[in-house]
C-alpha cells in the first residue's frame, strides 16, 4: 500500500486518516489540495510529507500558465512558501521545498518547460532516495535487535509515514528480513491513533506478530520485561541529538531509561536539523483541541472543558541510545558525530 | 449528581459508560443487574463498588424466600460470592461485602426480617463513612495543596467514584472549599476515558478549571513545569504501600518521580489490604479487547492485531510521596505507618 504514488502526471495520497476501514485515495490536481491533505494528516510522517510537498510543488507548476522564467519560479517561490507552512515541526517538509527551489533555481536550463521536467526529476528523486534511505537505515538499524526482539514502538514510523517501508518500522522489517524473529508492541498513539490505525495494520499485513496496547500501558509493560527496546522515528532531531517526535515519545523515552531499555531513534539525515542547536528551538505544533475531545464525530468529552494538545514533544539526547539513520548508526555524543555524517567535507 | 440511590427500597446506580453525553440511572430489581452494572463498569471506582455491592447484597436479599435464617444468609452467602466476583483488583468490593456477612453472622437478632433491616443499615453506614471518610481525606489532603497548586489526576477519583466527593478529587474540592485557587489537569484515562468523560465533567460542574490531555502528554506536561503535583486514588493499597490503580497510573508516577514532581495517593482505609505484603500479590484483571480496539461500536485498529488490555497497575511504594486517608496522612516508611492505622489496636 503505497502513500504517495505519481502516476501519469498526477498526484494520488492514500488518505490514512480513513484506514484501516477504507482505502481511499485523494485525486491532487491542485497544490491546494496537497496542502490540505498535509494539514489535515491525510498524508503524515516526516519524509512522507517531504516527498508530498515536493509532488505538490510539481502539481502548483502545472497551472502556472506562464512561459516566463522568472515569473514561473516566482510562483513556484509562492506555492512552497504555502505548503511549508502547513505544519511547523517536521523538518522534512521545509527541506524537501528547499531542496526543489535550489534545484530549479541553479539550474542551467531556461525554458518553463526544462525546468518542469527538471522539477519532477528532483521529486522522484526525493522519493526514490527516501526509500533507498529507508532500506539503508534498516540494514544498519537491524544490527542492534538480537534474534527474538520485542520491540515497542509509539505512533507510525512506518512505509505509511514514509516514500515506502519506513524507518522504524523499516529496521523491524529487516530484521524479519535477515530471518530473525521480532514482534512488536505498538502504542495506539492518542489522540490520532496512528498506532491502532496504522502500525498495526501495516505489520498485521507483514505478517509481524503485533500487540496493540493504549499509550498508558507503557510504563507497565516495561515494568513487567515484555519489550526489549523501543524504536521511534522522528520528526525533527537538532544539531545536539534531542529528538522531536509525536506527542507520548517523551514519555517513553523517560520510561525505557528507568527500566535500562534501550530508546532507539530512526530517521534519515533529511529529518536532521543542524541550524537548530538544541529542541528548545523546534517550534511545537498544536492541534485542534476536537482531535482529543471528539472521535468520529461523537464527543468524548463534556463541553467546556479546555484542552492542550501540542501534536509532539521533545526528548533530550540524554535519552536517546542511539541514532539510526542511513549513513549508520550515530552514538553520543551527538553534536559531534552528527556533525561528522551531515557536514563529512567540514570535517575531513 | 450521585452514582449510587437508595429510595424505596430500591437501589438505582447511575449508568457511568453513558457520561457525559446521557444522565440514565440503572434501576436495579435484581442482584445479578448489580453484578453486571459492576462488571460493565455502570459503577465503578473502588469505594463506589463497594457501596454498590453492599446494597447489591440487599437487592439480592429482597428476592429471598425463606424466612428460615440458616437458608437466608447461606442464600446471601452465594449472592455475596457473585457479587464478590464481578472484578478482581479493587479490595473494597470484597471488603463492604466481608463486613455485611461479618455483621449478618454475628447478629443476635433471629428473624429474617430482622436480619433484612439489619443488613440495609449495614449498607447505609458503609455509603454513610465513605463519604465522611473522604470529606476528612480531603480536610488532611487539601494541606499538601498550596494556594495555586496545579494538580494532575489519572482515571476518575471523584464523587462519582465513591460514594460521594471523591478521593483525588475531593482533596481538590477541599482546597477549593478553603478558599484555595487550584486547577486540574485531567490524562483521559485510555481506553474508557474516566478523565475524558467523568473528571473533566465533575470539575466543569464544579467550576474548577481543567484542561483535558491525553495519556501521552502527561509527561511533555511536567517537563514543561505545568503541573506541582499528581492526585490520583487506588483500588488496592497493600501493607507495605504497593498501590494499584487504573492503568497509566505506574507511567505518572515514574514521570513525576523523574521531574521531582510529589505523587499522592487518597484512599480510605478500606482500600488498604492488609493481609497482602506488596503490590506484586494483587490480581490484575484483563479486560476485553474490544475497550481498545473499538469506541462507539466503530473499529479503530485492523482485524487480526493482539491486544493486552489490563485494566490496572501498580506502583511500587517508592514512587509515592504520601498516602492521604481519612485517619491522616501516611508517609514511608509505609509498611510501619500503614500498620499503626489500620490495627491501632495491636500498636497500642
Amino acid at each position: 500500500m503505497d502513500s504517495i504514488i505519481w502516476e501519469n502526471n498526477r498526484l494520488r495520497l492514500l488518505d490514512q486518516t480513513k484506514l484501516p476501514e477504507t482505502i481511499e485515495y485523494i485525486e491532487c490536481d491542485d497544490y491546494r489540495v496537497v496542502a490540505e491533505a498535509i494539514k489535515r494528516l491525510s498524508v503524515r510522517g516526516a519524509p512522507a510529507i517531504g516527498a508530498a510537498a515536493a509532488y505538490g510543488l510539481v502539481v502548483g507548476a502545472q497551472k502556472i500558465d506562464s512561459a516566463d522564467r522568472k515569473v514561473f519560479l516566482e510562483r513556484l517561490e509562492a506555492i512552497a512558501g504555502e505548503l511549508g507552512a502547513t505544519r511547523p515541526t517536521a523538518v522534512n517538509l521545509r527541506w524537501a521545498l528547499e531542496r526543489m527551489m535550489i534545484r530549479l533555481n541553479t539550474a542551467d536550463e531556461q525554458s518553463v518547460e526544462e525546468l518542469y521536467k527538471i522539477m519532477l526529476e528532483e521529486a522522484h528523486a526525493i522519493f526514490n532516495e527516501d526509500v533507498q534511505s529507508n532500506r539503508r537505515m534498516g540494514e544498519f538499524g537491524q544490527e542492534l535487535l538480537p534474534d527474538g526482539s520485542r520491540v515497542l514502538t509509539h505512533c507510525n514510523a512506518g512505509a505509511l509515514a514514509t516514500a515506502g517501508y519506513g524507518t522504524a518500522l523499516g529496521v523491524i522489517r529487516a530484521a524479519k528480513e535477515k530471518g530473525k524473529e521480532v514482534s512488536v508492541f505498538a502504542d495506539e498513539t492518542r489522540p490520532l491513533l496512528q498506532g491502532a490505525r496504522l502500525t498495526s495494520w501495516e505489520m498485521v499485513q507483514e505478517g509481524i506478530p503485533v500487540t496493540l496496547i493504549t499509550d498508558g500501558m507503557a510504563g507497565y509493560l516495561m515494568s513487567k520485561k515484555k519489550i526489549d527496546c523501543v524504536i521511534v522515528g522522528a520528526d525533527r532531531i537538532t544539531a545536539n541529538g534531542d529528538v522531536a517526535n509525536k506527542i507520548g515519545t517523551y514519555g517513553v523515552a523517560v520510561l525505557a531509561n528507568c527500566h535500562d531499555i534501550p530508546f532507539y531513534v530512526a530517521a534519515p539525515l533529511s529529518t536532521i536539523d543542524m541550524r537548530l542547536s538544541s529542541g528548545n528551538d523546534i517550534p511545537i505544533e498544536e492541534r485542534d483541541p476536537k482531535e482529543v475531545t471528539h472521535h468520529g464525530g461523537q464527543a468524548m468529552a463534556p463541553e467546556g472543558v479546555q484542552v492542550w494538545n501540542p501534536a509532539f514533544d521533545v526528548t533530550p539526547n540524554s535519552l536517546v541510545k542511539a541514532i539510526i539513520t542511513e549513513m549508520g548508526v550515530v552514538y553520543p555524543p551527538y553534536a559531534e558525530n552528527l556533525a561528522k555524517i551531515c557536514n563529512p567535507k567540514k570535517e575531513a
